[in-house]
Formats: structure tokens, C-alpha cells, sequence
């Protein structure tokens, strides 16, 4: 059989693009840095949105829609945080055919006009927490993009929370970053990820601090998947959000702000893609089972569409594609390249025994199963899997990240991998250094993993590697 | 008790800026005409969106992403669209602090850059129909701006499909005008619309036929909820989607695109809101059951968290207030201004009864319930109400709705309602002089109130209207 991709170990970049337009994700846009997200690329960030939105509502935060378009003075009322994104701007400045009093931006985040909206919508301590979210898209400027990596526009969700002490922001952030992030990710996705705090300098422009989710990605590069920021009194200092406590006083509120975006659709395609395609993990599959017919024959289309319903009766996410105009050969192909976790094969002999072909996308098995007992078959394959993928990412991130005790051999093993180094051994100054080799500190963990409150632990362990 | 809003009687558009800002459904955003929807309002939308997009994707289309921002080349390549967008049009200059080759347009709608990426997927007469689906926000400069009806910024689904033939393309449009947007509107809006043509000077900007759903507001002015267009090939030859027949030959191809946008919370709002706020009819309501405590006492609190969860169980959308540091007054008037269908409000003496105070918003009555029988008692009049909702807003359509002979009698009909004319009565000419009284033709039907395939069948009647 011909390959379809560039072999993972042959150019892993180009394996990308080859995936990216033969399983037909997306494409580039018109205008430089943009991206046309395709049917089968956005039905997975569907099923991302589904679940994430689901794990956010549980957190108590609402969803709301804020405008597009900020006042490039909006950004400026933050110091940091304009030094940060002012340059990376998309800027507006006419309608209608007339030029602007002011120049507007469209949206690189949204702390700053909901900022301002949260400082007319707090009055009172019982107003708090405050707890919003949006989905929506937003622009940066971008040197060199790539598909779902690094684009000039994405998709996101942005979380963004008012609360009354410092404590009530910290827990509730770590809940996003645990129950919303890691769990997410970990369970839905099946992609293992290092949580912990970024350093000074990998910190979110105006944030006191920033968590992350780390993956890794098949190259043994890692993918930043999601973060959490604590903004301290920043924002609300800057956009005057203040309370009146039930101590009689005014007091400034404490801020955070948390995203993922269409990056994770990037995450998911080199956390688990092999050289035939994509592997979609079966929770997260927007199609789990794809019931095709092999040839035309007696009883064939009728028996397909007779095991899709069953299966979409039991609750199984399953497409029919009974299209005898497209030889099998192509369309198993490209089955295989969009990851469908399941595959059932139907042809003339198959429905004369009875019978249909099993195959499975992530164990790589086929094998012929009853029609009678299809749905159980499906059932157990797509579970079963699901735990196949998460612990064969999880094997290899720990065949791929090294402990080291020297910044030296921490570059070198982010050649291939995490390396996990003292941060007493590293500091700003080894951080510096390691940038020189594209090598960055992805976080800091306590020895035993669990994420520091602080830079200024003792302890501290660094992860280093190489990253989108 | 005070009056919380200005009556409907006295002064419709400012019941409608107070309802907005009382209910907190909406505000201003800093930039001219953009506006920020706030949880109570998205929750709205969002419900809104699950709705339709189940019956998009019922009708075989799949949602996909495309670019924010369009060349303005683009827009140029059909004649009659520029004219109708390009005065309309937010212009991006500059980018990561340097000027942009070309000027870019942040789309005022998609016609256009998913015509370049059709031209690129259709091939073959195989590839079609090509059905996709975005939702998204879009932009269009407008001087006078009003908060869901109007604004420079809204969020919306916009359709794009492609089709072999012209016959193709005008039967899965009418699909979507009444198989999504009409069911849609009726039976989970409420909100009975009349279907069909628009006249050519209200038809949209490039489409050869604009089918329209029009809703009436309690104002008796018109709300235009929905639009579906036939492009015919007009798209396809400006950005040449072609695909080889069957017979060996190049065709171009036929394409449709229809739109809703957040004008249907404006639509919600005013079609079916009284003097004390919102009514959201059950089907749609993010918020169906609303438990509430009276006041602190014995066994409250646990009575109302119990009745919740009951409720959750049974499939409610049921939302929990306990919160006794607010006044129950306040309480209660803010769930008559969100409009949520049913209220169970619990006190001390109707926990020592086991009953439940059960507050019916649309059918306006207030009866004591057993706790025991709560949930079969609410879905009845979930259920009861829904009907109830869609009845009384068809009984004031066709109270203000009149059958006239002559444009005049239109025009003074059109003060409180709908006017019914004969076409022939009225045509372009009638339909300028209309014009200069406010009044437009809201779309034309065949005389059984049928959706006419062009102007030209005989016998056609005109619907006239004040519209929004």
C-alpha cells in the first residue's frame, strides 16, 4: 500500500502537515496566519467544548459573551500586560467608511474589557465570587503559524473570576487547573499531563502567577495545553473592581483568568497519531464507530444501516458510509487517517454468516464479531481503548523523561524528552542559558509532583524540553 | 410593590432598555454598538444554539470554523454583495505594529471567504452537496444601534451550502426554513412566524431569492428571526466553484446560505415579555424550575435542596436560591423579571405541611403543591404552559392582523399590526410610497399563506408591516 504521511521518524513536522490535510483538519485562511478549521477538525474541538463546558458550569462559572473589539487605551490601564500583547495586535481603525476616533484591537484576551465590566458589576462581597467564562475567538499576531499550534486567530475558552481573598482565588483556580484542565485532558483526551507553576519568565503577561498542563507530544516535545492565572489585585487595581466587605470597607478584589484553546486539537494529533493517521481517543471521538460497507451485495446496505441504528440506539456515536461509488480501499484509508476508534466492515460473505469485521483503530486488531452481540463488542472496545491510549502515552512520557542533575544534561535529554532537574540547579540564570538551546522550563513541581504555591519553595523541581 | 419596569403601554422601547438592563441580559460595550452579553442573557442564546444546531445537523450539515477577517478583494468579486457589505464594513489596517499589504474586512458575513474554500473541495458532482455550518460572531457598522436587535457585533449560525442543481439547492433551503428555523421558532420559541419571500429591494446582497420568517412583537411591529437564500450560481461564478458532472462536464455549482442571529433573544424578549419582565416558554429555558427559600426556619433549606435535586432527577432544568442574606421580595422579583416558567417557593409553615408554594409565571397563578407530587406537578405545567405561551402569542398575531384591499388601509393597519395586501395591490411602486410611512413588506405568500418559489406566481399576497 502506498503511504499516505511522511513517517513520524522520517520529518515529524511534515508528518503533521500531512495529516493535517489528508485526514483534512484544516487549512490556512486568505489572510496571513488565519485558519479555515474543516468539518472533521472542528468536530473534534465540538466534542473539547462539550466536555470542557460541562466541567467549567460544574465549577459554578457562567458563560457570557464580551465584544470583539477593545480600545487600544484598555490595554495600556495594565502595565505589564500591554507590554505584553500590544505588539502581537490586530488593529481596527476604520467603519463605515470613516477612520475611528480611537484605534480599537481585536481581542488577543479579554482581561481588560471585562475588567471593566466586573468593576461595575461588583458593589458588594455577596456579589462574589464571580465566576464567568466565554468561548470565542481570538487574534494575535504571528510571525510563523502552524495549523492549530500557533495561529493568528483561535478558538478558546477564556475563564476569567473575581473573588474576595487571595485564598478564595487561589482555590478556585487550582480547581480549573485540576478538575477542569487535568481532568479534561487525562480522562477525555487520554493524554497524561505534568501540572505545575510557570517561572517569572514564562509568566501570563499582568498574572502574579501561572499554572500549566504540560504534554507530551510524540517527538517528546511539549505542548503548553492549558493555563491558569492568578492575577493577584492587578486587574482590579487597574479597572477598579472594588467591593464593599461585610466589614463596612472597600477592598479590591483578586482576579484570575484561565484558557484552552484549539491548540488542544494540535495536542491531540501529536500526543496520539501514528504514521496511518490519527488515534481519537473513544471518549472524545466525535465518531466513535464507523459501520462501512466493504462491497454492494444481498442484504449488505440493509445490515449496515440495521448495525448503526443499534448502535446509535445504545448510545454509541456512529457514522454509516455505504458509498459503493468510493472503492473500500480508499475509504478504509481514510477511516484510518481520522482515528474513527472503531470500524465495522460489512460485505456480502460478512452478512451471509451472520457476521461483521471488528477493527479496531488503537489496539489494531480485526476480528470478525456476531451482528447479534455488535453493540457489547463495541461497548467493550471502545472502553477498553480509551485505557489503552492514556497508558500507552503515559509509558511513553516516562520512557522520555530523565532525572538529571545538571542543567548540561538536562539539554541534552530535552533532545528527546522532559528532563527533570533541581531548580536549585537551574535558576533564572540556567533558564537563560537553556533558552539558547530552545530548551525551556515547561513548570515547577514539589519532588513528589504536586504543584508549588510559589516560586520560592524549597525544593522545587524543574521540568525542562523543547515545546510548541 | 414598586414598578420595576416601564409599561409595555406607555412605552414599548423603553420597557425594552429596561428589561434588558433589569433582567441583566445585555449592556453597552465600550466600542460604539458592541455589546456585552451578560449569563442571564447567554444562557438564552446558548440554549437557543443547542436547539438549532440539533436540527442543522439533522438536515446533514456540519459545522467548521472559518476566518474572522476577509480581504477586501473578496468582497469585490460579486457585484451586488460589495454594494450591499462594503459600507458596512470594520477595516483592519495594521498588524504586529506594521501596515497590512491589503486592507482586511472583519467578516460582515461568509458568503464569500467560504465560497474560496468551495471552490477548492468541490470537484466532483460526488463532493456534493456540500453542507457546512458556523457559528460565529460578525460585524457590521451600524449608526444606530439598539442592544440584540441591532449591534455592530453579534453572534450567529451562518449556512453555506453547494449543490448540483438549482432544484437541489431550493429544496434544501426550504428544509431549513421551516425544518430548523420554523420548528424552531414555533415550537420551542413560542413564537409563530409567518414564512416566505422577500421582494426584491428587501432581498439580500448577491441572492437571486431571500425566504424570510417573520415574527410579530408585542408592539405589533415585525421581527425578521431568520433568512434563507437562494445564491443561485452568482457565488459560484464569482469564486468559480465548479465540480464535473456525471455526464464528463465542468457545471458550476448552485448555493444557498441562511442565517439567525442574537436578534432572536431580542425576538424572546419582545415577543412574548410583560409589564413584569421576561416569559421564557419551558422548552427553551435554560432556568425551568426555580426553587427558592421563603425564609430561614426548620428543615427549609434541606426541603428546598431535596426538591432540587428531585427535580434535576426528573430532567427539570431546576436552579437552587437559598440565599436568605437577600430579601425574599427582591427574591421573587427578579425571578418574575427572568421570566422562569415555574417558581417552588418554600417556607417554614409549608415544609411543616409538606407542600410547596408552586408560582406559574405564564399561567399566572400561584397554588399550593405536595411535596411528594412536586416533579409531576411542575412538568404538567412546564408542559401546559409551553402551549399555553405559543397559543397567546398566535391569538395576538391574529388579532393584529388585517385583511385589506387597498395600500393605504395598509399603511394605517401597519400602526398596531400586520396588514394582509393583495400584491397586485401594492408592488415596487407601493412598496416605495409604503416605504416612506416605515412600513416595508415584511414577505410574500401564495393566498394559503404558502411560500411562493419567485415574484412572479399570480395571485401572490403581500404581509406589511413596521419591522424592527
Amino acid at each position: 500500500m502506498a503511504r499516505v504521511l511522511t513517517p513520524q521518524n522520517e520529518d515529524f513536522p511534515r508528518w503533521y502537515q500531512d495529516i493535517v490535510a489528508k485526514a483534512e483538519l484544516a487549512e490556512n485562511g486568505p489572510v496571513k496566519g488565519q485558519q479555515v478549521i474543516r468539518p472533521t477538525g472542528f468536530a473534534l474541538w465540538e466534542r473539547m467544548v462539550a466536555e470542557m463546558d460541562d466541567r467549567i458550569k460544574e465549577t459554578g462559572a457562567e458563560n457570557a459573551s464580551f465584544p470583539l473589539l477593545i480600545p487600544q487605551s484598555y490595554l495600556s490601564k495594565e502595565a505589564q500586560h500591554v507590554e505584553g500583547f500590544a505588539p502581537e495586535c490586530w488593529t481596527v481603525t476604520h467603519a463605515g467608511g470613516k477612520e475611528l476616533e480611537e484605534p480599537v484591537v481585536v481581542r488577543p484576551t479579554s482581561e481588560t474589557v471585562i475588567g471593566e465590566s466586573m468593576s461595575r458589576w461588583v458593589k458588594s462581597y455577596r456579589d462574589l465570587p464571580l465566576l464567568l467564562n466565554q468561548w470565542c475567538n481570538v487574534m494575535r499576531y504571528e510571525m510563523r503559524t502552524r495549523l492549530f499550534l500557533r495561529s493568528s486567530e483561535f478558538l478558546w475558552q477564556e475563564g476569567h473570576t473575581a473573588h474576595a481573598t487571595f485564598e478564595d482565588a487561589a482555590a478556585y483556580n487550582r480547581r480549573i487547573l485540576h478538575e477542569v484542565y487535568q481532568d479534561f485532558m487525562e480522562n477525555v483526551v487520554a493524554l497524561p499531563v505534568f501540572t505545575g507553576l510557570k517561572t517569572a519568565a514564562e509568566r501570563f503577561a499582568g498574572a502574579i502567577n501561572t499554572f500549566t498542563c504540560e504534554a507530551m507530544m510524540r517527538d517528546g516535545k511539549a505542548l503548553q495545553a492549558g493555563t491558569a492565572h492568578e492575577l493577584g489585585q492587578n486587574f482590579a487595581k487597574a479597572f477598579d473592581i472594588q467591593y464593599l466587605g461585610s466589614d463596612g470597607k472597600q477592598h479590591h478584589a483578586w482576579t484570575t483568568s484561565w484558557g484552552v484553546s484549539t491548540r488542544m486539537v494540535g495536542a491531540l494529533i501529536m500526543g496520539h497519531g501514528d504514521d496511518s493517521g490519527l488515534r481519537v481517543p473513544p471518549r472524545l471521538a466525535p465518531v466513535q464507530a464507523y459501520v462501512m460497507t466493504v462491497k454492494d451485495g444481498e442484504g449488505v446496505s440493509e445490515a449496515a444501516a440495521k448495525t448503526h441504528a443499534a448502535l446509535r440506539a445504545a448510545g454509541v456515536r456512529s457514522k454509516l458510509n455505504d458509498r459503493s461509488d468510493v472503492a473500500f480501499g480508499r475509504r478504509a484509508v481514510d477511516a484510518e487517517l481520522k482515528g474513527y476508534p472503531v470500524r465495522l466492515e460489512i460485505g456480502p460473505r460478512d452478512v451471509a454468516e451472520g457476521k461483521a469485521m471488528l477493527v479496531r483503530r488503537i489496539a489494531g486488531t480485526k476480528t470478525q464479531v456476531s451482528l447479534d452481540g455488535v453493540t457489547e463488542a463495541v461497548a467493550d472496545a471502545l472502553a477498553a481503548d480509551q485505557d489503552a491510549l492514556y497508558a500507552e502515552a503515559l509509558k511513553f512520557r516516562e520512557d522520555h523523561t530523565s532525572d538529571v542533575t545538571t542543567l548540561d544534561e538536562a539539554i541534552e535529554a530535552s533532545a528527546t524528552g522532559f528532563a527533570r532537574l533541581p531548580w536549585d540547579a537551574c535558576g533564572t540564570e540556567g533558564e537563560t542559558r537553556a533558552a539558547a538551546s530552545a530548551v525551556t522550563v515547561r513548570c515547577l513541581q514539589r519532588a513528589d509532583g504536586s504543584v508549588p504555591d510559589s516560586e520560592d519553595e524549597a525544593g522545587l523541581v524543574a521540568l525542562l524540553g523543547r515545546s510548541y
